[in-house]
């Protein structure tokens, strides 16, 4: 099975803010527990909108959710001061989001992450920008894995993520993206290639539809993570299905499991 | 967009060889305007399990699929001669299914294709068998392609079908057919790339659902043309959303007009 990532819990979803404005420990562990019941191997949790109260609420946030669930988090900030608090806090396997090429950042995370014995996500952008094709896409992550290892952080341990962009603005991005992911795959670093796929079908009606149609063209590619919504049965479906169709799911034993539970739908 | 086939006329089906044995003109015609209005570019018409009677049953159909609509006609047969029958009734544009690698069968069809300016399905197997592995499918489809240019018919005019075979019983099959669908596409020949892709799925619940993602990963991999149920509304919406993602429907025009004639679902 592919790795998958609840992202629900964002401060960028107007309800999420409002719960950890009003500490509403309610809303977080109902959250959580639907991801986590849902099939997410790891829980996004990001403060970020918060700002200066960002570490505060990353810790409270953290809490609540380990209270709730087992589920292993993934600390999801720009800020390396955030990324640090959100590690002591959180328990187990922990995953963090995200360092890009960029040196200074990287070297600022990078110890933290090692120390932790914790699994990076590495977005392929540098100084220099967001890459257009899929070398670049393929350079930057080779740049990210060898930062990574200069750190003592196995290739293993890193999730490339290729950036999509909407196609509803430059429609070359969806291609570009999935023969990036493929020449990822094919430089063999080692390193997993994970996506947050929403993107790509922005600005267009029936997103759900692009995102997990999208998704299944992505594991084709190479995906083996995803950062989703683990609560759109479709998508979880798809993924399901898409695990049996690229022998991910060995004897199809996860895939008949969910047909039992009645979670891959009936049309 | 991808070509699309309409699958349904197929006498495989009980209802099918029912209706071509009571003449029931009226159930021909209403699969044949519905898969029309569905979206097929051609429709396949398969009198075969008439066995002696496949030549006139064969006729029969063409001539009422051809009174209800314009779209053009795959004429499918195991026989030689059906198809001659065949291609003689079909008007305008036309398909013929199928050619494999092997010489005696090629060497009788081949010409038929060239005279009417058909376009021709070539099966990737060959006297050897069905292959296996991605570098054996790309090999026969530079046979087939070698094949008709030797009796003047354009790459542009063969359909090259690599033959997936059903995960439940050999579960490497689904990426042994994606990465012979890449292969094919990578060796340049000029062919279009299609599949009769329910067969993957045999053996296991929830086909629609493992079909339609497995046409998304087929496309990603430079599928180009299907043959499908296009009664099956999400199978068409995948089709029509991996259309808008690979750059195959400029401005989501096909995408944005399904979406409005609610082609699209819901969910």
């Amino acid at each position: 099975m592919i790795t998958i990532v609840g992202e629900r819990l964002n401060s960028t979803r107007r309800a999420v803010a409002a719960a950890i404005a009003e500490r509403n420990a309610d809303f977080v562990r109902k959250e959580a527990v639907a991801q986590a019941e849902a099939g997410a191997d790891f829980l996004d949790v990001n403060a970020a909108a918060c700002l200066a109260q960002e570490i505060d609420a990353l810790r409270w946030m953290i809490d609540v959710v380990q209270e709730a669930v087992a589920t292993p988090l993934c600390i999801d900030s720009p800020s390396a001061e955030a990324i640090a608090a959100g590690l002591e806090a959180a328990h187990g396997e922990v995953l963090v989001n995200s360092i890009t090429a960029e040196r200074e950042r990287a070297e600022q995370i990078l110890p933290l992450v090692r120390d932790r014995g914790a699994r990076v996500v590495g977005l392929t952008m540098s100084e220099s920008g967001m890459p257009s094709t899929a070398a670049q896409r393929r350079d930057l992550a080779r740049e990210i894995v060898e930062l990574a290892a200069k750190h003592g952080i196995p290739a293993d341990h890193v999730y490339i993520d290729a950036l999509v962009r909407p196609v509803s603005t430059e429609s070359a991005q969806g291609r570009g993206f999935l023969e990036g992911v493929r020449a990822i795959r094919d430089a063999g670093t080692g390193a997993h290639v994970i996506c947050g796929l929403s993107n790509v079908s922005f600005g267009l009606p029936r997103r759900r539809l692009l995102n997990r149609t999208f998704l299944a063209m992505a594991m084709a590619m190479g995906l083996d993570a995803a950062i989703v919504d683990p609560l759109d049965q479709w998508l979880m479906a798809t993924m399901r299905a898409g695990c049996a169709l690229l022998e991910m799911d060995e004897f199809c034993v996860e895939y008949l499991a969910a047909h039992r539970e009645r979670a891959l739908g009936d049309d």
